[in-house]
């Protein structure tokens, strides 16, 4: 497909994203957006080719959706509601036709489904690698907002749903083994990761969470986050974490250690949350309990109730 | 210099940019500032090595005062007082080190120039080419930001300084002509914009401004936008458009067109905007009185009041 030119791809890209009431959106300086009350939330991540995504791996629409899903799980991180997304897109020649009509693609479905409008940003061209920045403003109720340092002696940890799906996904890629269902559903959970924007809300309503984030870098590295900004311990049992039945079919079929998927691997996209004993009776969706929060600065593993040496160590891209 | 890791180089932003008092900022999943009043302006903007910066040619501080830079002249642009910046930035491994923090120390002397603080953004590894995206968030009192559309005809089309420097400067690297003072003003100018913040907070105040813009991608395309989205035509007159006297010098001394340079060249980053006939006496700075609002919808180019073909067109990515 030929390129539509940098204006025909803005207008490609206002036709997924039509004028609201009261807004200015794409096509001037600045969106213009009525300030309204409460905190504003804003988050940005930018996703580089051949370091986020390979694009002989991933479809236009999988790096378009994950782009998106990646900030609006910042906002859930806070327990915010997302209310505009702004994105920069650099690209090399050979992606700007087809590609990055297919990467709007992929981004307006999931701005869609979380009612979501995309309100500015910008185009560029790029010598060689694809760049993508979103950026995601957000509102929380004042004062409502959930942050890493909110965490107490006596808490419960909790994380919403399994671990290391998205890491398992990924090594599959890279090792290219065989894409029986099972890694499939691995690999989709890698590519199509889901924000946890309802979850987040919820658990900011009952007000009863210490301190909440998201699991992008990975549960070791992420829980650290918390307990350096809350100025706690923490004490996590293994064994607890939940994990898929497929990455466990697929870490016992391969091999893998499944601990070092689920306890390093990023981009689960799951919140991580303190908050009291019975907390999961102030919701209707799973909340696993994983762990306590403890006196002390230390981070220690257990299974089957002893602690463990752990090598598990969370990512970090320098 | 060794590379103090991302973390390491997220404490040392930090350094650079301490906590606020009623603002979350570096460090948690999203930065959270209190809604306050009127509207939300929001920008943002991409540069990529190779397209927008060489680094054989900028220093690292020349690169991130120029981020900053193009993303308050957005604010700027709209009349709006900026707020807060969030910059998102891809590294390759040689760039890790003593270039990332030179960028920063740049990135600093501008925020703290127009006392803007950066509260959050992105840090990763870059495979190849350096990435850097600025968003930009400013505010504006309810329905008095300015914007494209509100031309109206009659009225005249000013600008706030001369044009075609920055693409002189530009145009002196690639060509590596010998760097006389003029020449180094010149480049100086295209390294180191000066975003018209002041002018364009005092302009909206106005209340007598039609439409306003920045200049980044040359008059003769940033003008086009302002008609189209008005509906109205412009009459310009090439021999009315400042010009600074370095740039007249190089240009007669290189042979150069300074007309294409003054309209075609972009990244002066002057506010370009339409207003009543004596705007000047409500302005204390420059306004340079260059053309009129017309009806229609063409663009016409006058030299000595008589039309003249213009084939210089804007800047345009892909």
């Amino acid at each position: 497909m030929k390129s539509r030119g940098e204006f025909g791809f803005i207008d490609y890209i206002k036709t997924h994203f039509p004028d609201q009431a009261g807004v200015i959106g794409i096509g001037d300086d600045c969106a213009v957006i009525p300030a309204g009350e409460g905190e504003l939330l804003f988050s940005t991540d930018l996703l580089m080719e051949g370091v986020h995504f390979l694009r002989s791996e991933s479809s236009p629409e999988d790096v378009g959706w994950k782009a998106a899903a990646v900030n609006l799980s910042d906002i859930a991180a806070m327990g915010g509601t997302p209310v505009a997304t702004f994105l920069s897109i650099a690209l090399p020649k050979d992606a700007q036709g087809e590609w990055a009509e297919r990467f709007i693609e992929g981004y307006t479905q999931i701005s869609r489904k979380y009612d979501v409008p995309l309100l500015g940003g910008d185009t560029t061209s790029s010598l060689r690698d694809i760049a993508v920045n979103v950026g995601v403003l957000g509102r929380c109720p004042s004062g409502k907002r959930l942050i890493r340092s909110g965490a107490k002696v006596g808490e419960t940890i909790y994380v919403t749903g399994p671990l290391g799906d998205s890491a398992g996904g990924l090594q599959a890629i890279l090792k290219g083994i065989d894409r029986i269902e099972d890694v499939e559903i691995l690999i989709n959970r890698h590519k199509r990761p889901v924000p946890r924007v309802f979850e987040g809300k919820v658990l900011m309503e009952t007000g009863r969470v210490g301190a909440m984030m998201d699991i992008s870098d990975g549960i070791a590295s992420d829980l650290r986050h918390i307990i350096k900004a809350s100025g706690v311990g923490a004490v996590v049992a293994l064994d607890k974490i939940p994990c898929s039945s497929q990455l466990r079919s697929v870490c016992a079929g391969q091999d893998w250690d499944i601990y070092e998927l689920a306890i390093s691997g990023g981009e689960d996209f799951e919140l991580l949350l303190t908050g009291p004993e019975g907390l999961k009776r102030y919701v209707e969706f799973p909340l696993y309990a994983i762990g306590q929060i403890v006196a002390g600065d230390d981070l220690v593993w257990t299974l089957n109730d002893e602690p463990v040496d752990s090598m598990y160590v969370g990512y970090k891209h320098f």
